[in-house]
């Protein structure tokens, strides 16, 4: 495999710099988040056809489209503006409520952001596509889950992504079994790799999402990467193809195995209060959120992830 | 009335600064604070009361009394440690969640902190007493609202709190006619100590209860005021009591003349909508709420204010 230029010295080479790799990768890129979008959305609508026993009607994905307004001049000194995204939602009999975001954004940054941004100093212009999905099952005993992958391209470019599992009896047998399904399968996603990869992208994860002020886990983790940039783009490109893969391949099986279990209202209860530690994590803690929510992001698109209904009693 | 010197002077005078003329008034204001918080108590508990209709029992209050970790080394950098308070927790037939939260805390503020907090840079060390409370009624007819004052003491000394209302269907009649009557009875509150206040101390309101990512109000405003120090700190109390004394005679009885009111499905499904974008505001902006949490505040008291139930559909 060949191996291109590093980010990094290519933009130290001169005062037009070039670009990383991954501008090579971007139509590839957004192709990949949206056909695994597609093909998550399809697993999800087959679970909610295998619920045979419900008589609810079997739930399907509504899509919403939406642009970035034209207009730069955003409070919290955002981005430039460019491009948009879609968001599946689907409110079903499985799925109490699951929404999948696929979004291709373009523009600068503006000079609040620059220094905290890798490669935006030298230049402020930046290109990013991603696929983003947070699950909430009816059942208390089907865990919740989060997953999304995406690529990032100023003068460098890099990948980031993880996804993480959230059983709402995380002490029971049932959510130990579940989660270590779950590992299991971006273990093997990783080890395909780097053999380093999984045992410090599931460090980062339990790290990434814990609540500080209840000093607890948001759930059974899974893993979490970031500013993910070797020296060979397509590798990087491939392995985040695999986190992908392996989420679609584990999550909708947990999802069918457990749908059938019957719960009772104190199970329920249960679930609705551990869905507030959710939203306190996803609105306190989560930096992707404030990020969105601060940088004037379409705000449907980035609350999609919070439970359809939570109590805090 | 006597001008005690002014905290700024005093504090300027030496290096051993005297305190502020509000360390005169601890004991006053922890009194105040607790006899107001009886108070309100004992008028929530009435309206229960009242709400002969209902076949659920009437609400009465359950207090949790809490005190602050030993332990100075917090995350964070939090201030050191010592006080506590006591919440009053209600689930009623009239109010489906209502917390009235009193706390007297002293320590030091970390070095992190000092240079934000009024004099808090030539001495360190605080005391801090207040009121708070959060109330969501069980009607979607009936408004929720929330209320707090607080007295701080470092080489300064200061007044803070306001009070605010937040009816579920802002934009209805009704909703504007309790909206009225929740100001004029804070405009009279300020007036009789200064014109100026009402306009000033509204307007405040308006800009913090405002959720910039939705671009809307949280709800119909009411008063806030912070730092609050004229050359005169026992007057600054008695407009801080008279300000309590106004949320009592006011937000009771708009409960109770509502509270009779028949809605429907649909109303609750707006009100648990709307209780949405009341956790949006307290997570993600109130700073309150933030730097609580992060100077590993009493969790139970600072997230009190969410609501019972909650949708995000």
């Amino acid at each position: 495999m060949s191996t291109p230029p590093s980010p990094v010295a290519a933009c130290t080479a001169g005062t037009s710099p070039r670009r990383p790799p991954h501008d090579a990768l971007r139509g590839d890129a957004q192709a990949w988040f949206e056909s695994l979008r597609d093909r998550i959305c399809g697993a999800f609508e087959a679970v909610e056809d295998a619920d045979s026993g419900s008589d609810q009607p079997a739930g399907r994905f509504a899509r919403t489209a939406w642009t970035r307004p034209e207009d730069g001049s955003l409070e919290g000194g955002g981005p430039l503006e460019g491009g948009g995204g879609v968001i599946s939602l689907m409110r079903g009999r499985v799925f109490e409520k699951v929404g999948v975001n696929v979004s291709t954004v373009q523009g600068e940054f503006s000079p609040e952001f620059r220094a905290s941004i890798p490669g935006a100093a030298e230049d402020p212009r930046f290109w990013a596509s991603g696929i983003s999905l947070v699950a909430h099952p009816r059942s208390p005993l089907v865990p919740a889950a989060h997953f999304n992958t995406r690529m990032l391209v100023t003068t460098r470019g890099w990948f980031g992504g993880g996804g993480d599992i959230t059983p709402m009896f995380p002490h029971s047998v049932a959510a130990q079994a579940d989660a270590q399904r779950f590992h299991a399968a971006l273990r093997a996603a990783c080890d395909a790799h780097d053999p380093a990869y999984y045992p410090r992208f599931k460090e980062w994860c339990d790290r990434y999402f814990f609540l500080p002020h209840r000093n607890e886990p948001r759930g059974l983790g899974g893993i979490f990467f970031d500013h993910h940039a070797t020296a060979d783009a397509a590798a990087d490109f491939a392995f985040t193809r695999d986190v992908g893969e392996a989420f679609l391949s584990v999550y909708p099986r947990i999802v069918a195995d457990r749908m059938h279990q019957p719960w009772t209202a104190a199970d329920r209860e249960q679930q609705l209060v551990r869905r507030g530690r959710y939203v306190e994590f996803n609105l306190i803690h989560d930096r992707g959120t404030l990020f969105g929510l601060k940088t004037g992001g379409n705000v449907d698109a980035i609350l999609m992830s919070l439970p359809p209904e939570v109590r805090w009693p």
